[in-house]
């Protein structure tokens, strides 16, 4: 059996400049980085302004288990699977992190003979967005001390800062820091975090900014501190908002890349799903829309964060609508949340199965909510019975949802030819795509409706420090935008030890934030990491070249 | 007048695979970068191992006066000045640092018509090598903390930590901090600091490595930390340094770009002058030797500074040797040192102007110690007056120096022939070019040659932890290192107040570090800054978007 790198080191791309063409794009519309990779200039987005849009396909899971589920690998499988059966698609999917490749397994880049390549570049730089991203809010970060050091003329209070300088690395060391220590010359020392880069709010106003001036003008609204007053100091208050756009004028311009079968894929923006909405950059959802007549998009974690964000913020903003969700699942997954061991997944256990589909079937339901046809992808295992398999096939259809089962990790595009079937069928079914909550519901409304709705609980419970920052934030006028709940993945509930499908519970809201450039209350249930660790024993530790100077160690 | 930014932004710049096939490069030995950036594969090294060097040229200066002396200008329009006398020349620089961009004026991409294009690409993000030395710098500082925090078995001392985390970012705050603060599982609280990511010595290491597996071996042996007992320990021991060079694998590649006439020009590292050994990289200056007859290089810095470094640590580590120095000075910086102020610089000042030269005398003396031709160009200035170029003329007469006057500032390549010329003769005098010192001396010796063949000191003075430091990397058996002195690049004293040519003095070593992986022993005299800070009113200000998307406020 091949490692995913050696199976992504042995694909026989295309030149970019083919791939492009393939869109009819021509060589002078891409910045190429690379001879697989490249940056889709403006122009194309122009040129194809008046153009009918493709449709629009979202891939979400449910509740994230250690078994995996394969999200990215069947988002990709599909998009090979849909050109196997004669149609055009194009796959739109977020950019990895670096910091994360150190650290546990796994970068974002598919898996097994469902990848997009070049895997390494891709893992690693690619071109550049991450550290794009890092330079601006880090500027930022720095304009905004200096502002402070060099007389404080906006009267900000150090004590009030709501930004925090970023890294993409995992390091615990930089969560809670002093900084400015050493005197005088050296600033006024104050708490200080850092977080990782794809928890920023650049990266999500980046990832729903329209184009170059949405961006400018977003990046000015970032709440970065409050006077002494109480009054709130903005990003363009202290000036860096130009700045930083310069910074990222590159960086808005979405990536294309290719699957191992040379299809086409744009991957572009990556924002954390619990503090931010989890989503690709609307820019290159936009630019697959007019590129192809399929766009296969995903969300991240389960459906109960991603998906809801997908629709609720992204779709809202960008006044897209998803034509069919494709809903991963595994049948390992499942008895993960019946109660079995992970050790012990690969024996068939039809009673878990059947107590744990529950969790499927809640997702089902939630989806379903939004008005937009589902289909169930049963993404296989070899250990997998055939007796398992049909009890969920049996369990969507009495769900009322589409089901497919795909073996794309194994077979490429070949595993997932049934499953792009059924999304063909599927996307021509009766849609009524809507959102789950209007924009003008009071914003303790919409945190109910979602706690209720989306992840059945009962009700909401705030602590006295949320409900201060969300009040302060209905004062400051930004109660017309929609909530982004940040909360555990693992389970419906703010509880990750809760499986299946939790009830009889209340979800408890312990902190909230404002990201008032990207458009969204972040409210926080439990706490959230948003600078990681490295482990003990660090994936750094076999990354490296070999003898021949080729990267070892990815995986 | 146009500003560099407009010039740069009307350039007719060549496509990059036009410029690479005018040096016999083909499309398959770069990678783009958009259409007018590529980095070089190593297959032409390869490809070229066994053909004859061309000629090296190296430009210096005298030291810099707030007047500004132009040195990268000269250079960019000496190489330029070659091909229009029908020489095959290419010009290898530093790349630019991205922090001080947004703090003071000034990239480091040339100036008016002698500029390195596309200049905005080159002063923000480039081809992100900036970006990758920063990754491979702070992985290597998670690593090192998650080593104490994951049980310490290496028993590092907290207190005795050599590496400094790094952002290419002029952020004062983050100077002196206090990280992993909040409680176990954030790590063990000590004092850090970042330094600017030129400073690091990673930027230094990728200048000097020879490719990909000396670059994974002086990674590995940066001297990170002591243990409880005073025992080194290196990076390979923390086991870092093989994923940092698969973070530096495309970053340790030649940028290929082009100067405003279409001249092939090679952008590549950039590491202080001060800290480090101020020049381009040995990569790069190696791959252009290949390429061109004329091979135009920099190093940061005057002379005293930049040049001995490039003869003593850069062209001794890699087998190199200068055909002739190029010594930029101006007028107005010789009046300068004659004791006139900035603002009365225009007025001519005969007297003051023979008092300064003293100055430019000194670095001449200097640049014959290491047995190579010297040509003295001055950078024409409008107010410049005959009679004090006639003097300066017959000054360098006297000396033993070629001369030139250049102006290509305002001429591009036009302005520096008759520079180009006299280049082309010293390349043919006699040279006897040899390192100030030999690697077998005493460290302490090699300080005091320095100080007293360089600087014109007396002596040098220890103080207490400079010794103590310096006796611990002789035991270390570091001793058999070149010497890199971090010094004031404003005198040639340790006093950046003493213009001219100073006597009479002694310099004081205030301490020493060890950049054991890069090859030397650091002795700083004085305080020397490895993080800036930003002004009261930065360059950030005021770069910005117009309302077309195009960049402005980058001079």
């Amino acid at each position: 059996m091949l490692t995913d790198i050696e199976i992504a080191q042995n694909a026989k791309m295309k030149d970019i400049n083919k791939i492009a063409a393939s869109l009819g794009i021509s060589s002078d519309e891409i910045d190429p980085y690379g001879h697989y990779k490249a940056k889709i200039s403006d122009s194309v987005m122009e040129r194809l302004k008046d153009k009918k849009d493709g449709k629009l396909i979202l891939v979400t899971a449910v509740n994230p288990t250690p078994a995996g589920e394969g999200k990215t690998t069947v988002s990709i499988g599909l998009g090979e699977a849909m050109s196997q059966i004669g149609k055009k698609a194009i796959i739109a999917l977020r950019e990895p992190s670096l910091g994360p490749v150190f650290g546990i397994k796994g970068g974002a880049a598919g898996g097994g003979y469902s990848q997009v390549v070049p895997m390494e570049d891709i893992n690693l730089h690619f071109t550049g967005d991450m550290h794009a991203i890092t330079s601006a809010n880090n500027l930022m970060c720095a304009m905004l001390d200096n502002s402070i050091q060099q007389g404080n003329e906006l009267n900000i209070d150090p004590r009030r800062i709501q930004v925090k300088r970023c890294l993409d690395m995992n390091d615990r060391a930089l969560r809670n820091i002093i900084n400015s220590l050493g005197g005088k010359l050296n600033g006024i020392p104050r708490e200080d975090h850092f977080c990782i880069t794809v928890a920023s709010e650049v990266m999500a106003i980046l990832c729903l900014a329209s184009d170059l001036f949405d961006l400018r003008e977003r990046l000015g609204n970032i709440l970065v501190a409050y006077t002494f007053d109480g009054q709130p100091v903005y990003c363009k208050d202290i000036k860096a908002n130009g700045a930083m756009t310069v910074l990222l004028k590159e960086a808005i311009k979405p990536n294309l890349v290719q699957t191992l079968e040379n299809t086409p894929a744009i991957m572009h923006g990556g924002p954390f799903a619990n503090i931010a909405h989890g989503c690709n950059s609307v820019r290159a959802t936009k630019t697959a829309l007019k590129l192809a007549d399929y766009t296969i998009t995903e969300a991240g974690f389960g459906s109960d964060l991603g998906a809801e964000k997908f629709m609720d913020i992204k779709c809202r903003f960008a006044g897209l609508a998803p034509s069919c969700v494709v809903l991963v699942s595994t049948v390992r997954s499942m008895k993960y949340n019946g109660g079995v061991a992970k050790e012990d997944l690969k024996e068939e256990n039809l009673e878990a199965l059947k107590k744990g589909s529950v969790n499927l079937g809640a997702h089902i339901d939630n989806l379903k909510k939004f008005g937009v046809p589902v289909v169930v992808a049963i993404n296989h295992f070899y250990a997998d019975t055939q007796a398992e398999i049909d009890y969920i096939e049996q369990y969507c259809k009495e769900k009322g949802a589409d089901f497919a089962v795909t073996k794309c990790f194994a077979e490429g595009g070949k595993g997932g030819t049934q499953l792009a079937q059924k999304v063909v069928d599927a996307c021509e079914k009766e849609n009524n795509f809507h959102c789950l909550y209007d924009l003008d519901m009071p914003v303790y409304e919409k945190i109910e409706t979602i706690a209720k709705e989306i992840y059945g609980a009962d009700g909401v419970d705030f602590t006295k420090e949320a409900r201060n920052a969300i009040d302060g934030f209905i004062k400051l006028g930004a109660d017309k935008m929609p909530v982004c709940m940040a909360k555990t993945q693992y389970s419906l509930s703010d509880n990750p030890k809760l499986l299946g499908k939790p009830e009889n519970f209340r979800i408890t809201v312990s902190s909230a934030s404002l990201s008032n450039g990207a458009g969204f209350i972040v409210c926080q249930t439990g706490s959230i990491m948003t600078m990681p660790g490295l482990s003990k024993s660090p994936a750094a530790y076999r990354i490296d070249i070999d003898e021949n100077g080729n990267t070892v160690g990815l995986f």
